[in-house]
């Protein structure tokens, strides 16, 4: 039987990323109970990270709307990886904790995240709604613009 | 049977905010299993941020507690909206993490957060003492001065 | 029956710190179900905070080590009270969240953070492997360079 999710992803001409592998002693995700809590996620494409900076300094919120979608399907890459390769098991997006890199004169924070809220509920609908937290970082590994974290309850 | 915890905020004379809505593709709060996940909240009063700027610049600690205040009780009107209107269905605040808006000198951020930490335990009691994570940010939405998500545990 | 872990610790020449106390209304450790949700952990030794200041600053990268060792020490004091003072019963480090005290352009978190996550794993094997964030913060409190929080499945 064909995955709902997967044909929707093929609707919407998403192809996501290959999951980014552990990097050290720590791993993309881990399940307890019926919660995946997925690592943070950067903006890479093709393995790499792109969308450099900062807010209010040398990006703009749409730099930083393009940052917070690509973690977000680096996000959904995990979320897949983590129900065997189908995201039809993901129930919910429970909560993503958005850090921006930016300027201490920058508050558009919630522009940015939507991005990756809007992401979700593209993908997964109403299961893709979920708890969120936006806030600034001086800065991000690999000087990144954007970092998500998400915790997500599957089948 | 009237409620314990709307007798406590009665007598405490608090009367809860609106929880606020959801403004885009996230919401309020997420229930998985009996825990709540509430979205970050900031220091709304009629709706409006207030408390606006940053610790160790124009803001005074004083200034931030209050605004800490105001995030825990815009976290117990959404509690109780998860809880369907009773807050006696809180079993356990779990944890806070509470973000607040600083220059790089501050380093009071714990002092800030307990306007949000004795408010808990000022309506909850014992249930109300929660894990804690306090850190600085160098700027948050709407330019508040302090961001708190929680997560719950509920009947 | 001796405890595996222990012995582990020893082994390892590992003493742990005597868990911080909770010193206001919030607490050292909150356990939900199966998860136990660690309050940030600040580089204590002694109970004093050590490693002071920003990375990029005055700061090297191999002092953020060391300070998010110190939170991975006392993450691990928080789990074992967590446990009835038995860290064998701690099945997994689901996830930790590491922010680290730093100028706009530091960039190395997970180098600092690996100061933590290494030690889990050293400690506790697999079940040390954990979900992570790494992220900047502008100041921590009592001007500590890392504070880790942590999220563990105990039995």
């Amino acid at each position: 039987m064909a995955s709902r999710t997967e044909a929707r992803l093929a609707e919407l001409g998403i192809a996501l990323p290959v999951p980014a592998a552990a990097v050290a002693n720590y791993v993309p995700y881990v399940r307890t109970g019926a919660l995946v809590f997925v690592s943070g996620q950067l903006p890479l494409e093709g393995g790499k990270p792109v969308v450099l900076g900062r807010l209010g300094a040398e990006l703009a919120v749409e730099d930083g709307v393009r940052a917070a979608r690509l973690c977000g399907l680096n996000l959904l890459a995990q979320a897949r990886a983590a129900c065997g390769g189908d995201l039809d098991r993901v129930r919910r997006v429970v909560r993503l904790t958005a850090f921006v890199a930016c300027t201490p004169d920058f508050t558009d924070q919630p522009k940015v995240v939507n991005g990756a809220s809007d992401l979700m509920v593209e993908v997964l609908g109403d299961a893709g709604r979920h708890a969120r937290v936006a806030v600034g970082a001086p800065s991000l590994p690999l000087n990144v613009a954007v970092e998500i974290e998400g915790v997500f309850e599957v089948e």
